[in-house]
């Protein structure tokens, strides 16, 4: 049997993950979707942005493996065989790099490093006040295994974290709370809300005008996640009072970000390209190596989705 | 006897100081450079940035505690008390915040995210390759007690870091080199090159086309020490060639940095107003508290600097 690798990669991308993947698994064949394949020979799909429609007719599929953390897309595509496992991606190194980003985005907000870069723009040296780490709180909203990573970078950095999940979940080092009634009082509490939830029918738009009243004066938002989290035109009204401070916004609605939004040039809102946390192909490829050595000897499957949930 | 607290902080910041001493010191007498006082009261000077000669004719003095870490301009003043102790301001809040600023730096450089701001003044979506921490090399110059706060951090959050000082240093966990013949070498390993040297008759201007050269090309470079440490125009000529890549600049020859100086419209240069660690009232009160009551009790005096090295 042979695994299809179904991406929109460029040339030079697909080219490494290939190099990558044949590292990894040496025993496997690879099939790229860019070739003709004979479906009945394929038992495995790894994917990235595939093409709708691309895993149609494919009657011996046992195993769709996302080379992305995040599904939201994936399970979008209606034509997705609904009885085939499929499993997201969760890589160690995927989830610091996620780690290093909310950190510089954090220490950026509590050190006014964001507000010097606007300094800088208009030559003005200007000392701003400065505090601890344990005098800022983040809320971490989102506690899977990015969300925990993440919390506890923040911990060991000094901040005070607060975890909040739909479900209970433990932190160790990081007290938490869950369900929708404890969303508001979390809110309360942080001078920074840190978004790493999974997109789904019920987190879809929770960024929207009744949440940022929530949350204290001046506080600000960092959202690695995903863009329809956010209420884009009511973040900017809570930017435009003051309610909230300063965005860093590497997810949006449309990406790339098209060029006429209000977010590229706003002074409170920084942009990054989709980048919080890229998945390396060299590990990445052991993540998946392992859940096809896993299929092929009957043991079971990790990191597997729930299409009920969503992620 | 009377403490003289001599300084150019203006008056709210003052206010704050004065308040914090003396909760931290109830029971000593406070006397500001602002009115009058008695020469042959006051046997403690507590100084930032005093006028110059204003604390000569004090015949009873017996220590000078600076509120700020760096002494070389205070050494700089020849009316200086010859053989009166000098001490330095160690602060392990003070220490915190340079960490921050330096892990903000690092991760900035190694993840892109000044470049990004780049992309994002130009509307320009573009994601940039990812490497993981532990493939980059920052070279910590200077282990002081903030050098070594510094490295620490770095290497707790992932970073491959070799410290380089003058005298030989043992940091936990970090590799350490010592002396002229081993900095070559250490630059040529760094991707990041971070500078907390004192400012001394030996390390002014150490970073000159001669040291550049020595760096891979494409180094940045992060200094949070001294502005003199540093010849601009042979770093604006190492920007400009590629040879480094990106500088973030916490502390100029000048300060506040001139208008007209290239660095605040340079797109590789990234100039923060010396704030990459500001003194906590709060907590560097107590520790000016500690060095008082030591000298009250004929006890030791911490953080001593040895005026023939100049820290």
């Amino acid at each position: 049997m042979s695994i299809l690798v179904a991406t929109d990669l460029g040339e030079i991308e697909l080219t490494e993950w290939l190099k990558c993947l044949h590292e990894a698994m040496p025993g496997e064949t690879l099939i790229t979707d860019r070739l003709g394949w004979d479906a009945q020979d394929i038992d495995i799909a790894i994917v990235a942005n595939p093409s709708e429609g691309s895993l149609q007719g494919l009657s011996s599929l046992r195993l769709i493996q996302s080379l992305w953390a995040g599904v939201d897309k994936l399970l979008g595509d209606i034509t997705l065989p609904p009885e085939v496992p499929l499993a997201r991606m969760v890589d160690p190194a995927m989830n610091q790099a996620m780690a290093q980003t909310a950190l510089w985005a954090v220490l950026g907000i509590h050190r006014g490093f964001f507000r010097y870069a606007q300094q800088q723009s208009a030559k003005e040296w200007k000392q701003l006040p400065q505090c601890r780490a344990d005098e800022v709180t983040v809320a971490m909203l989102g506690l899977g295994e990015m969300g925990r990573t993440v919390a506890q970078r923040l911990a060991t950095n000094g901040y005070c974290v607060i975890g909040w999940s739909r479900k209970p979940a433990q932190v160790p080092g990081v007290e938490s709370r869950h369900g929708d009634s404890a969303l508001g009082p979390v809110l309360a509490q942080a001078n920074i809300v840190l978004n790493l939830l999974p997109l789904t029918g019920e987190t879809r738009g929770i960024f929207d005008r009744k949440r940022f009243v929530q949350m204290r004066r001046g506080a600000s938002i960092v959202n690695l996640a995903r863009g329809a989290h956010v209420v884009d035109a009511d973040l900017l009204e809570a930017l435009g009072t003051g309610q909230i401070e300063h965005a860093v916004l590497d997810v949006f609605h449309a990406e790339p970000l098209p060029c006429g939004h209000a977010f590229w040039t706003h002074p409170q809102v920084t942009v990054l390209p989709h980048v919080a946390a890229l998945t390396d192909p060299r590990s990445a490829s052991a993540v998946v190596a392992k859940n096809v050595r896993a299929l092929r000897r009957g043991l079971p499957l990790q990191h597997l989705v729930d299409r009920s949930k969503g992620y």
